[in-house]
């Protein structure tokens, strides 16, 4: 058996030894290691520092043999450095959000080694240190999630500054999510550069377009990052979260595969993407608060539902909440790997 | 030509003089009208003042002609009556969420006239001094929309702790939605009984569930309030908010109207519960914040998407933003009027 990492297999649809496993924000607050961590460094501090940053990315790896590894960083990470001031307190704040033309002009191209160089320099290390059967992600916010942060200036359930801002300024709208989508390129090829295995990207706020307007402002940003990475020739992921109503929008994008959120079915998703590409997750978070045999029976569902995908890696549908049991995600694991062995 | 509310005629798909237009919070702080009441008195205070809340939900027809009047209330008003303390700080607040099977057991059934005297009250103080052609519309939660507030106690964006609830509980959880069910078909038929002539059922958190949890533990309750309703004979309308995904499970809902939110074209919504309800929506809120043409634009592009449905009930996808220029609401409603004029 060659030691390629099964959850690359995966993506290019060849034949498993099991379904690969990993889970959105598997390094985070719910593991005591890393609250470990954290006691002594701030959010922002352990995105910049290599080490520590590796050293997080690495302890969901340990305790309980995901087959991916998913680089610890935040999808705001690479904004400072385009010239966009992001703080946490703790939630991402930007001062001055973007409002006019003219910020957007004065926004700067990345470069990736000068603009964030301890991100790169922490892929290098979470790679050297990971087993070669264990893949590393790389990952960037999409066009239009980031843009939803840049305009609003701060997380919100609805966005509406940005939303409004689409309407009464289009062409300023278009003009910074292509900018977006181009420092957006050049940060996921110097991640691949440096040893990333896989790229994902997060539209995480994608569900706040219809279709249409999806189409016209969001997709020819995304459309600029995969051009940028399409050289490095390694395996994209698209999160497409709260995508029921866009995902048929999707159904082109030329990537591997397909994250879908825990609200439809995966089976469903991919018919509305097209039945070429991998689909990853997509467990309720919620799921893991069950009991063992309820988690066991939800998780099965979720299998049982990707049977007849032509290439499946188990996720969650969302990120794990933070007061989720480390057990029940071992619990979860096993169970994921122990049913799929063939 | 009779007085027949039109907005009456679509939702029982007859031919209508022209496609009826309300507007979800058109009774709301966009208005000046509306935040010279409220300088005066709080939130919790109007929704209990039978003569300022029908003053509130008129202001809207008044300056802007709109079909159907929304009775001024909230979703959270009727969990009083059934012993769960609800508190405005501005958002709504529970001090001691549902978390146990005592609680649930403990709850009381809801009766109307003595529980929420003041919203019949209202309905009764609207209804007669609404005009002949216009018509009324009552409201209620959804059962599964009224648990998350009840569960969690508080507004969030991913109610955690309600969905993790019906994990770790699940016997709980399906008691307490089902009390919520029974609570909400008597506190509906109590206002169809006052005069509303149309009732609708807010299943705004509904996209929080995938469509099999959706089915399992929110649609028995739905069908509680059904059942009490159905004597009423009134046209019921059902909001399913980020209902893309779960909209299929809803294809059998016997109700006369489906309401979608922005993020879903009419045309695709009315496929997956079935051709044969008249579709309420669903203009994107943002749109109301572009230049007069582009709203223009918007806004005919949904009448465009709906022209092949048996029945449209004009309205934006969600509740207006209090941000809003009420010029621009005016400019929408006469557009809408105007263009179909028939």
């Amino acid at each position: 058996m060659s030691s390629k990492p099964v959850f690359l297999s995966a993506c290019a649809q060849e034949p498993v030894s099991h379904t690969p496993i990993w889970i959105m924000r598997q390094a985070g607050r719910y593991l005591p290691e890393y609250r470990a961590v954290r006691k002594d460094v701030d959010f922002l501090t352990l995105t910049k520092s290599p080490d520590l940053a590796a050293e997080v990315t690495l302890q969901p790896i340990r305790r309980f043999g995901m087959d991916a590894a998913i680089l610890f960083s935040d999808i705001m990470t690479p904004l400072g450095g385009m010239g966009i001031d992001v703080q946490f307190k703790p939630a991402p704040y930007i001062d001055e959000p973007i409002q006019s033309a003219k910020q957007v002009e004065e926004l700067r191209a990345l470069t990736p080694l000068e603009d964030v160089p301890y991100t790169i320099e922490s892929v290098r290390l979470v790679r050297a240190d990971l087993a070669a059967d264990k893949a590393l992600i790389g990952f960037a916010g999409a066009p239009f999630t980031l843009f939803c942060y840049a305009v609003t200036g701060k997380p919100d359930q609805n966005f509406p500054t940005a939303r409004a801002f689409m309407y009464e300024e289009p062409a300023t709208a278009k003009a910074l999510l292509l900018k977006l989508g181009d420092a957006m390129g050049a940060y996921l090829s110097a991640q691949a550069e440096a040893g990333a295995d896989a790229l994902m990207i997060f539209e995480s706020w994608g569900g706040l377009l219809s279709p249409d307007l999806y189409r016209e402002y969001a997709l020819p940003a995304v459309d600029r990052v995969l051009e940028a990475i399409r050289p490095r020739k390694v395996p994209l992921i698209f999160f497409a979260n709260q995508g029921a109503a866009y995902l048929p929008v999707l159904r082109d994008l030329p990537v591997d595969v397909i994250a879908v959120d825990w609200r439809q079915p995966l089976s469903v998703a991919a018919e509305l993407v097209g039945a070429n590409k991998t689909m990853q997750g997509n467990l309720d978070p919620a799921a893991l608060f069950g009991s063992p045999e309820e988690l066991r029976l939800r998780a099965q569902a979720v299998l049982d539902d990707a049977r007849g995908l032509p290439g499946h890696v188990f996720n969650l549908g969302h990120g794990i909440w933070p007061q989720t049991d480390p057990d029940a995600v071992a619990r979860l694991v096993d169970f994921v790997h122990e049913q799929t062995a063939r």
